[in-house]
């Protein structure tokens, strides 16, 4: 099967070494990715941004960075003078607790840039969650989500990695409300982290949930809707500090054959998911690039650099070509 | 304060180096313990119940281990055999699902012992956990323990370490069903495994679940219901199996001084919570001690072996005297 410029529309490529490892496994896989800005220092001014740019085309070929820069109180100035070279914002909104005044004031101090992007049509990519007790967390961001909608009906905002279902029935409800779904919220459940021995490779936030949110998000899915889009959150760890703990999945090398099995033929809504309903949401301009799935065993990678993938060495039934 | 032979009705003292380097903690606070049998090989015959009760008094003073043994199709002769050495026969009905044909045929073939320790007044000790969904599986079990309680009603049932607190319901509906509660499920939830980094020395079977599950459990608690008894199941692993997944929290040190903190000075229910209700359940016949909680603060340990306690190197503003 032959899918037409897959995105992926929220990874982590980390710098350096880490980059230059994980890198090759969404380029071949990809046509373009939104590249998450969490680094130290955080991606949050035109320098940094441009810096970071470089260097993921540095290392990489026929592959476009939608590039994301860190929430900030940023002046008009600076927002326009950003405005070429991003994708989104991305919102972390920590010591948000829904109806926590805090909170609220946490998120009204950035309510003049929020106008701004709504006017300039940058979207808002938000991690949901709250301070909470993390089953609840997502739950319980749905009025923050709500409230930001409702108070910048011109804003896109993305609901990113989506693990508790609740959220998704918002798309329907607000229009300028969007998601993306990882490959390990549509294909696993938390089981997989807790329910053997401990398995802190599958260990990320938003948690894994129930196989009730699982069987709602694969609803959803599977149904093309097309506010749906994939983002795989793919976020490399060396084993060294997944073992202290660190959350995030390595998802990256397995990913157009996991889906491909997911899919079970349906390329249709395959090519929705990967790729057609973020270019319609976005208007994105990505050229385009074919990539071919071909029915073939296919191992994944044990191992990538110092970090374990996931699904390490798991047998598929696709390989990309 | 002055606790009056406290009793923990479920404990893992391992063998060899690693009872010896966790046993003083229990011996010190507790009066008795009920010893889980599961080793490697299990203690499920007479020679290796007399073996380990020997490694546990050779190496104590003034305390008197209740041993369990593990559920087999123990003979009537074995059974009468073993009576006079057992507190309890432990039931960890691996591959029971609720409703599946299999798991019922599993329970059923121990349905000659359940008579028969019906008739001798040995009770049984359940790990009540389907192999369902991970935050299912006690909720899923409750219908075994129904089934159970009502096919024998005779045998005293204890459902071990209740994780889930619609579980404690069945006290009042079932005369022959018990519960023990843990250090860990009365005063933590899931969040202390999975709410900020990964915490390995938190990870336990049952899982620690909800706030709501917690706040019921304590009401529970709290109430001095006769029928809900402390059992820790402290489950020491060197943190290097920890580290690679091992279920267990070795909270043994700081049980005393950290109930002592939940009771705030209701000593009367402490004292059921931590004796008595087991002592008139099950007519225990443990000699008396007392055991001693003085007001000055206290620091738990950081490490025992190679063991890392709950609450290392936490301040408790009680200490055992």
């Amino acid at each position: 099967m032959i899918l037409n410029t897959p995105i992926d529309m929220h990874l982590h490529l980390r710098e350096g070494e880490m980059l230059k490892n994980v890198l090759p496994y969404t380029q071949n896989q990809f046509a373009a990715a939104v590249i998450m800005p969490n680094l130290v220092p955080p991606v949050d001014n035109k320098e940094r941004l441009l810096e970071y740019k470089e260097e993921i085309l540095l290392n990489s070929e026929n592959f476009t960075p939608l590039t994301n820069v860190f929430m900030k109180e940023f002046s008009e100035d600076e927002l326009l003078d950003l405005a070429d070279n991003i994708f989104a914002i991305k919102l972390y909104p920590a010591g948000i607790t829904t109806n926590s005044e805090n909170g609220v004031k946490t998120l009204e101090r950035v309510y003049p840039v929020l106008e701004m992007m709504s006017e300039l049509n940058i979207p808002l990519s938000v991690h949901g969650e709250t301070n909470g007790f993390v089953l609840d967390r997502e739950r319980e961001f749905i009025d923050v989500y709500k409230k930001l909608a409702t108070d910048f009906p011109k804003l896109k905002i993305i609901m990113e990695h989506i693990g508790t279902a609740d959220m998704l029935y918002l798309l329907d409800e607000y229009e300028n409300l969007y998601a993306t779904v990882t490959l390990h919220h549509l294909l696993l459940t938390l089981d997989e982290v807790v329910g053997g021995m401990l398995n802190p490779h599958y260990f990320c936030k938003p948690l894994i949930k129930t196989p009730k949110d699982r069987a709602e998000i694969q609803k959803f899915v599977k149904s093309g809707h097309k506010k749906v889009m994939f983002g795989s959150d793919s976020a490399p760890h060396s084993i060294k500090n997944k073992l202290k703990g660190a959350a995030g999945i390595f998802s990256a090398p397995v990913i157009l054959p996991a889906l491909a099995e997911f899919f079970e033929g349906d390329i249709e809504t395959f090519q929705k998911f990967i790729s057609d309903n973020a270019r319609s949401n976005f208007n994105l301009n990505v050229p385009e690039k074919k990539v071919e799935l071909i029915e073939e065993e296919w191992r994944a990678p044990y191992i990538v650099g110092d970090v374990k993938p996931m699904w390490a060495g798991k047998k598929f039934k696709y390989k990309v070509k």
